[in-house]
């Protein structure tokens, strides 16, 4: 029986030991992708107690609770601060095999000292000790992010935003890690939505540009593009339903575009068709300053409509839509291909039934000179666990080269949660730990220390360019 | 090396020994799913032989028979019984790894006392063992069910059924076991088939009212619904090629039913609304009768047609079909969760690539008040092996709450099938107990002991209320 | 720790160790299905160095050097030999957990006797040693397949070649091992395309036949069918993009192929029907010859328009393309069944996720006197792993009867890919010692060799009836 989450927590090798200890613990963070607040980091936000830095807005935690039948009166409702940590605990003690078990515990462990047990009798034990933890020693923004030795953030901004607090934070010798905005356009491509004009206008006014037609669209882009280039900005992100392929013309994507700005509807193929051209306008940009190109798909979002309109997006209530977008995403990437400009990118589908697909059709566009160019991203929101890690892991080794891989990101929107990459790295341990005692791999300590090195932190530091 | 099949079968650390034999082992069953006989109960039949007990309904063996060649003469035809079983156990020999081949010696082990293995060898041997202990002791129907400690039973019974055998059994004091019928209207949504019309008047009969329209339909089936609860009825069940979601209203449902009631054809689209509106009747009517909504989907029957000519349904030729619902799933879920009428929800896919699409989906609906009101089903059919349960045990544990699962059922026709139960048992106890000494879970008798008992027995009793 | 790729590699209990050294070990190969050239076989090639054998033509190699962003000058240009082989040893030092890992380094043992571990710095060592050691004991096609223990080898023809090599060979006593053509006549399903007129004129010239209409079109193939089978040939293989499964009248058929003759385009829908009408004519053709069928579906080729249009196909710029092909199958088999023209099958699906659902499809066809008759084939081609393999066989496992899995294949271009056969019964025994120690089947020495033995040769030869 070994310990419940003590040091060797997932590591079930002395390979694994040496690996993680000796090679992987220590490594600085890279979170190439998150969903953390600019503002929080330049204000230094100040927690009060756990149930801030935990129950304020992470949806994965609220989905537990819902699951245990608990009103929404503790979830997102106002219930005291203590008695929704409570009513956290309750369900966690029944959430064996969920990784927020683990996360919460490797929380409790690394950022309060606190090593044992969170269960309902516990909870308002805990709830002290970390209590007495942050009038002690204070629980800010800047300090979790110095204590979890991350040396690069990307967050995630909208093309229109001023950017503010990254300057601020830029501007700032004291602050002595990096944080990037990441460019996120899902609002232009989303031209279907009610919403588009607005969104367009604002988007207009930040440019400094009149959107009228694609012309001024794709004028007002590259302008915001060179404003988030001069902010750090290395990579993007786009949040997909599904991966779209529908080959149109520029004009029939200016027509498209027009008719959507005078609130016109248009059809579901015109619109994929504009989808289409702007995701190849957008692609060949980010390959033309060497960014990274994010693709996100297979999430139906909000899909129950009463919690919706309760309580808005992101508070609990997507899933995967099971949507096979093998076909159009290797036509996507050829289209950028063809006129070689593909920028390297990395591709998540929600779905893990997807990796075996998605690793072939990737392993088709690796190019010269850059190394694992296409990516088999991280696995990612409902996948980030262990047996979910262990799968991405094992497919992207069966079919590519593990050793390229750029690795872990919190996708997070806590501070805390820098815990994943250290839940992330002993998974990686453990596998390749595995491997060796098995006679699959070499007990060559330099190629492996080298492999758990690149993977936890150099190949990602390289790839973006940081 | 292990005994085979031993006392601590699939229990492969000290604590799932545990947590197996102080625990699970001896909670009674509810199997709130299975196709059993009421009238076998009724009557409780007596068996003669092994052959009978195993080889006279059961596909899943008639599969690996037909596997290794062997002539329907001993598979559905007229050999005698002994050659019959005989065969069977020469294939038995080669299904390395299949679920028969551990249900097979469960049952020879639980319902006979013979630990010994079963293969061509040996067939006489064990075939002779057997009967004299059906001679010995009698092998009964109720005899069965009593051994094995069943509390509750919920057949498989179509809303025109007189439920005849239920009242003569729920009359009869000296029957312990509850048996309550569960309401399975397959017939009413599978419009287009020839035998809709046909199947519509026996319902009128069974009703007493005439059905000619959708009004008189639904008033029709609010009758049976009241005849079936007034039997203790709880639960319904739908066995569904996929999840529909086509939106209509009452009038193209009504359109589309008259035209079939006449003996016209409809078109897919029509058909698709049609089904989509009475399913969503029915759940309505399931939520205000606090009934549970069994939603079963993702097979094609009958696909061999010259087997199904000779043989008829349900003799082993039915497969999965690949198809995705996830879109459908949660459009209807949601429709029913807009008016508040959303029931209880078991959803099951004979698709394990399903598995976590449908727990994404369903996490997405629970609500208050209720214990995970919406449970991903227990490993289904094909999937009804030790692999297939691990594999949605973990996947409902990954992102949902593992302690709150309401556990196996048989879905079974045959008496002996109650030997699965021990076998989910033995498998959950491996899975937890592997989880707890590899330091994932605290070594917590209570907590433990108190997940397996919820998941064995005490959540299903809650859940379904009995 | 197990010693690198030693005497037990993947053979991790003692079960294991005696099934595959007292029985798989030393087994003969059948090999039916290969891509190795009968003319290299003829003129027994001789290798002047580890490049030529490893670098010349397999683009799984190629994709793990490219997935590291080395140049095509050291893949498929002009590179020196070396170089290529030292870049090559440098991209696999990162490959941890790929397959190419394994089945480099067992090559390197059982070839040319190198035990140690291949990396960039030993690269120059480890191509010294072969070097010698082929300058020594020669390496020729022919000595390769000896020391493999090859007994038969089907390579992939197509029909209108005219298997002069076959007859060479077949014309040699001192050639002792068989080789056999297969009949795969994808070009005259592929009417899509623009070469067809082209490849039809050229299969008349073969056949003796001008194929002007379906009529003559079946004249032509039946000779060809004929002529192949005068060469021993047993087995066809289809590569597919998917199942198609389309009604069509014989007149449908005739029609578009005419049309297509002329170089008219034809649509579709017309397309489908037409490849469907041909698939069941050579359905029935291999069923009266009592052939073997092989469908492999899921491809899609040559995505990377660029590397197409510089490399041409076969390059490793194919992909896995999603499609969900099971309705297709079931109606495929069934039409052909409802006829009992269904011949001996074997399904491989490119994506793993489909596994189970092959299964339960198949299962459903088997039939009486025939043992396994439907077959899902080995894990393929970007599956040709240990999970990849694990993942098939537990499948066959769950829901078919293992023992009469006919087994590996290797599926290669390369003389040294037996060593894969080597992999698969090393993966067999360990699943099979692990099931066996583990108390999931019982420790019955001659049952489980019996099973080793069939999965690994026997059941092959008789399946094919060699």
């Amino acid at each position: 029986m070994k310990k419940f989450m003590g040091r060797n927590f997932l590591l079930d090798t002395e390979t694994a030991k040496e690996l993680y200890h000796d090679c992987a613990e220590d490594l600085p963070i890279i979170d190439y992708h998150c969903h953390l607040s600019p503002k929080e980091i330049w204000e230094d936000r100040a927690y009060q107690n756990l149930t801030e830095l935990w129950l304020e807005g992470d949806h994965y935690k609220w989905r537990i609770m819902r699951a245990c039948g608990i009103p929404e009166y503790f979830i997102t409702g106002d219930a005291p601060p203590f008695e929704k940590f409570e009513k956290y605990a309750e369900a966690l003690e029944k959430a064996i095999g969920n990784p927020l078990y683990h996360f919460s515990h490797l929380e409790l462990q690394r950022y309060f000292g606190y090593t044992g047990v969170l269960n309902r009798q516990r909870a308002g034990t805990v709830y002290s000790y970390c209590q007495d933890h942050i009038q002690d020693e204070g629980c800010t923004v800047r300090g979790l992010i110095r204590s979890s030795n991350v040396e690069v953030i990307c967050t995630t901004d909208d093309p229109a935003d001023d950017l503010h607090y990254h300057e601020l934070i830029a501007g700032d010798p004291s602050i002595e890690f990096k944080v990037y905005p990441a460019w996120r356009p899902d609002q232009l491509l989303n031209m279907d939505k009610e919403t588009f004009p607005a969104y367009v206008k604002k988007l207009s006014e930040a440019a400094g540009t009149e959107i009228r037609d694609l012309g001024s669209l794709l004028e007002a882009v590259e302008k915001r593009l060179d404003f988030f280039g001069e902010h750090g900005c290395r990579v993007s992100d786009h949040g997909l339903y599904e991966i779209v392929y529908e080959e149109g013309t520029r004009e029939d994507c200016d027509r498209a575009l027009k008719a959507r700005l005078s609130g016109e509807k248009i059809s579901e193929k015109d619109l994929k068709k504009a989808q289409t051209y702007l995701m190849k306008e957008f692609g060949k940009a980010y390959h033309d300053r060497n960014w990274v190109m994010q693709l996100h798909y297979g999430v139906q979002r909000n899909i129950n409509t009463r919690a919706f309109e309760t309580l808005g997006p992101d508070t609990g209530y997507d899933a995967m839509n099971g949507r096979k977008c093998a076909e159009a995403l290797a036509k996507f990437l050829d289209a950028l291909e063809k006129e070689d400009k593909l920028p390297k990118t990395i591709v998540y589908s929600l779905d893990p039934a997807d990796n075996a697909v998605i690793e072939t059709i990737l392993g088709s566009f690796q190019a010269p000179g850059d190394i694992q160019k296409m990516q088999h991203g991280s696995a990612w929101w409902f996948n980030d666990h262990k047996t979910g890690m262990e799968a991405q892991l094992t497919s992207f080794a069966n079919t590519g080269v593990l050793g390229n891989f750029i690795g872990m990101l919190t996708d997070s929107r806590s501070f805390l949660s820098y815990a994943r990459h250290e839940y992330f790295r002993r998974v990686l341990c453990g596998l390749i730990g595995r491997m060796v005692e098995n006679g699959e791999y070499p007990d060559d300590p330099d190629a492996l220390r080298s492999i758990v090195e690149a993977v936890s932190y150099g190949n990602a530091k390289e790839y973006f360019g940081f």
